[in-house]
């Protein structure tokens, strides 16, 4: 070790970032040089505690006893101290102390606790690389000097360029009243929230504390037409610490988006009455956060949100008319940065705001972040995304391109214009299954545990009652009616089927199938089929013209995103012709990804720059343009579709099923899976 | 001129850069890459007419007509467009239309009149290059379009960098709802206003019109802690338009800056109230100018301000407190930039503001900008900058190294302390001879126009009436009692001559001088005599120990600032003793050079990083913390000073005056001058 020519060699895990270092290197250092984000508040005055570290190989000495052959250095006073007054986890070093000695394997541990109210959600917790647009930096600042009459701030700054290398730094206006005070309450001791987002941007200095402020917090947001869901997470552990949801109150102004944009169109105030509202609901949100993780709204730094085009437009107080007809432009396709009190949030008064890109005009910032959680451009495969409400947001790509649409699939998959459909809410039917010899159904109720041919269901469904269909329960309950053999693959209901069960209605001109004979009746209608068979002909026919211009016959992947996503049985999604042939262990729900994107935004500007490039790269394809769109839509109508074979299916469906199926799909089923040239 | 292996050279005057440039190069493109300022609003579509140039060698041909040996291009269409729908004068041509065609002397026009209502102000119209902070730019948008849907501000911003390069543009956040509206109202041909400050800022669109938006200005303000001044100029052109002034509301809080800081100590809404008032009445100035101007408050887009220390931190928003006591620390003392609303300041929503730096806790933005103005630190000659008020803020230097002080006065020189002391203002004696043999005086009152001895004097003085003597007064009647021998070196009034003059007064155990026998009763007496004595004394300590830490004993030049600096007869105040001996015909009053400096600040972008540079470059020394300035004070306090020689100034007083001061002079006035080695 003693051979100055060869430097250790020193492996950051679980980046595996690796270089040599001469001896005496602070770990934290040889980390930075790497590129390995290790977290610092108090810039290597071992009193922050961010940057632990975990050591795998080497060993080290305890207090202060080095054998020649140890590869880090002893723990010295400093790390010590801390220690004894904050308390240092077995088998942790505070890497801006611990100087390298020899050879190292450095563990960089992916969420260091440090403040005792941080609480761990179980919830779908990713853990994601972190390098976030907000940093905290401790300093000691020079007092007032009447020989050198710089200002207080400029001493700031100076210290800011001395400890942390900020040489250019802009201010935000609103400390400079206030800097005096924070200066001197922090006996010239305080902490900088540096906010710089893109590699080029200048860092700028947002928010002071005085003394040492070891922790900084951000919120992403999905601002969806139906629902707002809101994350609070520290941006220096990347913990998420709270979570809040509320419904989007524009729901009050129309249920749909184009009912939104009308009333936009309709009233001289109505585009500020729905910004006024998005905006109101969102302070709500963020103090409900704020109180779950015992957070104050002033240790907000970051926020990130995403939605819709038009949830996009409103939240920014743009007037969404022109995305109301062709050629649907977007005032703002790019990602929008912006001081989140300029748009009338209430957090500290430096907070920023960053918005994603839009992909289209009817493909927003929630499909853009949905794409940057699912990352069909990170993978070899080719990954179909599919986000559905009355839009129905379709991806599909692989690291070589990526295509997105919008499909008008129409609020059917909703339960809307079904004649039992409801929302998704206690009392609706979510699962069906039906005897395909006695046409006999059994379902299940959103909110009873048992179904509904088990004992105790009466019981149980008593407090909810049995009230309609949502989403989930009219896919399945069409496709049993399809698989039994009640509709046809034209999707006619066989009324010569009600000889053999009472089950099947007439119903003027047509017939129904009397899935639940209670108050009120619950009938599968002729018109109930048509509307979704329309709806996911419209589906998937943006998602075949999508593979018709990637030149695929069949997807590797298949992410459902959204509530719709998480409640679909991906069995049935197929057997309707929702979604293309897939090894069903390959299509996944990914519920909210929308807001997992946001997520990564909030916690890794790395992630911004990848989504605006992705978008930037993502050919749009605008379906109302396409002469195949209708041809494919025509086609899609058929249960399931005339389209391709599903091999996949008849794999995982049941023997009876599998009879059915092999019928419907006729000579397409002896068909070989090809990638069409086209 | 066929030879293609040596370009045609092109000389651009007034700068003189030269460069060779192939021939069909457009001027205005051989001006940009020489680094010569032309302006240009409409990107070379020869409409806007701002990059106007006169060629004063090279022929050009009229109207296409070519000959062999022309060295610019003929007259093309799009000329003759403008030429025919707006005028272009005799002998200019459009610099983007015009090609080099062999070898050229071009004529930059400092100034281009393009819109009618711009009016010539006489009044100190210096003409600086040119580089505002501010730049037009024209474009022509794509229109939206389903197959690329890129939106509407992204779209600008691809017309942006396709034609003025900006190739990564940040965006106000309050356009992103407007731009929609403003490209269709514009029919998607838009003026961007832009603005990039340092060379290394991202350029910024700060504002949008529709339609080609041939102007834009800005306005520099200097607020004094009596009277504030305004100017509002073109940003295009460089030319003032108009300008206001008013006083400076702060007063009804306190007279004088410590009074005002004393105000904000003791009431809990003191700095709130104050900083409302002062941006109460810039928002009534700018009212006035526009009015004046014919200009609206939106086209306003840049605004640069200047103050002493107290000023700017009141007009920011910053407690003084600080300011009133030692160690005098300043908030911030580097440039401030800002959004103007942010400062509840009106006029376009992203009109910028830029502060010049303060030199020290005494010596302020205003200081900084009469430096710049008159500009020590460009030239070889040691120069003496002062600017008298409570305080005297006081620079001294060369190209070399350049020091800065401030001196505590008193209010004396502002006629404060003084007992038949006044502004200036109708009434207010300002000139004053004593014949020395009859001790009878004469003098000139302001807003009258004969002398106290000629005819006519007491109709014309009857409508002002004679109230009292102004700072200009006060120095020129001590000055002139001490040359008629009525006062002492020490500053003794001579009551022995109260027999030879019934103009010698007693006044209890001293003696005063009745300069006017009237109704107010105007006399000067021994204290009156003690306070200038105190201020002149301590005005001459500071500067005296400038010149020691310069190791000189002479100056080169002076520039006496401000209202004070104007009135002041240069003879006088060097008779005092306030000022040291110079060449009396480069002692010039500056005026108001703190918002000259200003408006240089506001044209030429590079000025605030030349002062921003200068500022941190200047030794500032604190006199309270200076052994010597207390030795200086006392030797200061006769009449003349007792330091130095006075050569120029004996040159220049008559004969019996010359006779009074060599008396005075003493052995010192046998000293050969010499520079001083300390």
């Amino acid at each position: 070790m003693n051979d100055t020519r060869i430097h250790p060699l020193v492996l950051f895990m679980p980046s595996g970032k690796r270089g040599r270092f001469p001896v005496g290197t602070p770990v934290l250092d040889a980390a930075r040089q790497l590129g390995v984000y290790v977290e610092s508040v108090c810039g290597g005055r071992a009193t922050c505690g961010r940057c632990q570290v975990s050591v795998q190989e080497g060993n080290f000495a305890k207090h202060g006893i080095t054998s020649s052959d140890d590869h880090l250095s002893a723990i010295g006073p400093k790390e010590e101290r801390y220690d004894r007054v904050r308390g240092l986890p077995e088998g942790r070093r505070l890497s801006c102390s611990a100087l390298i000695q020899g050879d190292l394997v450095i563990d960089v541990p992916q969420d260091t606790v440090i403040n005792a109210q941080v609480v761990r959600k179980a919830a779908d917790e990713r853990v994601f690389d972190r390098n976030a647009a907000i940093r905290m930096c401790y300093v000691e600042v020079e007092e007032p000097d009447m020989e050198k009459p710089l200002g207080d701030l400029d001493r700031l700054k100076a210290a800011l360029a001395a400890d942390w290398h900020f040489d250019e730094l802009d201010v935000d206006f609103h400390l400079i009243p206030r800097v005096q005070s924070i200066l001197r309450k922090g006996e010239w001791k305080v902490t900088a929230g540096i906010h710089k987002d893109g590699e080029d941007d200048r860092p700028r200095l947002i928010a002071l504390y005085p003394g040492l402020k070891n922790e900084a917090y951000g919120i992403a947001c999905d601002i969806g037409s139906t629902t707002i869901a809101m994350h609070l997470s520290s941006l220096l552990s990347g913990r998420t610490v709270a979570s809040a949801g509320t419904s989007n109150p524009q729901i009050r102004f129309g249920e749909d988006l184009m009912s939104r944009v009308s009333y936009v169109m309709m009233n001289p105030d109505g585009r500020e009455a729905m910004t006024a509202a998005v905006r109101e609901a969102l302070n709500g949100l963020i103090d409900q956060v704020c109180i779950e993780g015992g957070v104050s709204r002033t240790d907000i730094l970051d926020s990130v949100f995403v939605g819709n085009p038009i949830m996009h437009h409103l939240f920014l107080g743009i007037d969404p008319t022109e995305l109301g007809g062709a050629p649907f432009a977007l005032a703002v396709s790019g990602a929008v940065k912006v001081k989140s009190s300029e748009i009338g949030l209430s957090m500290n008064e430096g907070t920023r705001t960053y918005v994603l890109p839009c992909i289209a005009g009817h493909v927003g910032a929630d499909a853009a972040a949905a794409t940057l959680s699912e990352g069909p451009h990170r993978q070899d495969e080719m990954m179909l995304l599919v986000d559905i409400g009355t839009n129905a947001e379709i991806v599909l790509g692989n690291r070589t391109r990526v295509l997105a649409a919008s499909s008008p699939t129409g609020p059917a998959f909703e339960g809307a214009e079904i004649s039992s459909g409801q929302r998704a809410a206690p009392g609706a039917i979510e699962r069906v299954r039906i005897d395909p010899v006695t046409l006999e159904p059994r379902f299940r109720v959103i909110g009873v545990e048992p179904w509904s041919n088990e004992p105790g269901f009466a019981e149980a469904a008593a407090a909810t009652g049995v009230t309609g269909i949502c989403g989930s329960g009219i896919i399945e309950v069409i496709a049993e009616m399809y698989l039994a053999g009640i509709i046809s693959e034209d999707g006619v209901v066989d009324g010569t089927l009600a000889g053999r069960s009472p089950r099947i209605l007439p119903n003027g001109r047509t017939f129904s199938y009397l899935l639940h004979d209670g108050e009120p009746l619950i009938t599968v209608t002729q018109n109930d089929v048509r509307a979704i068979q329309l709806a996911k002909a419209a589906l998937y026919a943006g998602v075949k013209l999508l593979m018709d211009k990637q030149g695929v016959t069949e997807v590797d992947r298949i992410g459902l995103a959204g509530a719709f996503g998480t409640f679909i049985d991906p069995k049935y999604a197929m057997v309707l012709g929702l979604i293309p042939d897939c090894d069903l262990s390959k299509v996944k729900a990914v519920g909210n990804a929308a807001g997992t994107g946001a997520r990564m935004c909030l916690l890794n500007r790395g992630y911004r720059r990848e989504i605006e490039e992705t978008v930037r790269r993502i050919d749009k394809i605008e379906t109302a343009l396409e002469p195949r769109f209708q041809e494919h839509f025509v086609a899609a109508m058929a249960l399931p579709n005339k389209i391709d074979p599903f091999p996949n299916l008849s794999a995982v469906v049941t023997l009876p099923e599998r009879k059915v199926l092999a019928d419907a799909a006729g000579e397409g089923g002896a068909r070989r899976r090809r990638r069409s040239r086209d």
